[in-house]
């Protein structure tokens, strides 16, 4: 899989004018300072958010031309194939892009569960919204009842 | 509305341990270090992917109070209430913090559209993924048919 990372090159196009950007067919990522883009994922069975990671543009290159999930993980600093560890992995089922091509959208076939604590989701917890929270800090409600897998069987560790 | 911000410290708890921001029900958010947290914004009607944008402590705080979406707009440097421009204001349905608190999901009633360009997503072109895309560049499909709102009678420029 070395040779992936040498041709994003010509897998990404240069970036234009706004109007370019916005309104034509040319994939031209706008990568962050830290070389990353943003990527929101989705579950293909439900539609909840599953997780929000980051690409660089070799897990981008690796996603587009294997339809398997990668990302950088910014705590290990390495390319991160999602699953290589928990078995966890995930079937690219569409891949999207925003209007300035600075985020992306992708909708994934998960298998086993997303989150590494455990739930289907990482977003399993609920911020209540509305006056009565002026009071002091907020309670979070558990949006999920329960997990889909223990971690400490998963990962092996405490 | 400026005492708002000024109660943002006892809106939000201190960072504990991993087990203590994972699994506990206190809101601790980690912003980065520019003072900003990721959101990922979905419709309330059919769960699509509206927009990604940023929020500062004083825009979580807003938007948790008055149940309208704040954000902080990189670009302009400053608090944004969306929709204070073009009308296309979002109310709250349901906000999310993710497992270790650095990410939020906000599913919305969107008035109008989301996206500036028009779209009713941001998220209005798809990547192609598999085998076939590593000759070159690939082109962008358009995955919303049409805009629902022009730009420039919206913001009344060309």
């Amino acid at each position: 899989m070395s040779t992936l990372s040498s041709h994003t090159d010509s897998l990404f196009a240069a970036r234009g004018s706004a109007q370019e950007v916005e309104e034509s067919s040319a994939l031209a990522p706008k990568f962050d300072s830290d070389g990353l883009l943003p990527c929101v994922v989705t579950d293909k069975n439900g539609g909840a958010v599953l997780m929000f990671a980051y690409m660089n543009a070799d897990a981008l290159a690796r996603t587009i031309e294997t339809g398997e999930a990668h990302y950088w993980s910014r705590s290990r600093g390495e390319l991160w194939r999602k699953g290589a560890t928990s078995g966890h992995v995930q079937k690219v089922i569409e891949l999207r892009i925003d209007c300035d091509q600075d985020a992306l959208w992708m909708t994934v076939e998960q298998v086993g569960a997303a989150c590494h604590v455990g739930y289907q989701s990482c977003f399993y917890r609920s911020i209540p919204v509305g006056e009565a929270v002026s009071a002091g800090s907020p309670a979070l409600s558990f949006a999920e009842a329960e997990k889909v897998f223990d971690p400490r069987t998963v990962y092996g560790k405490n």
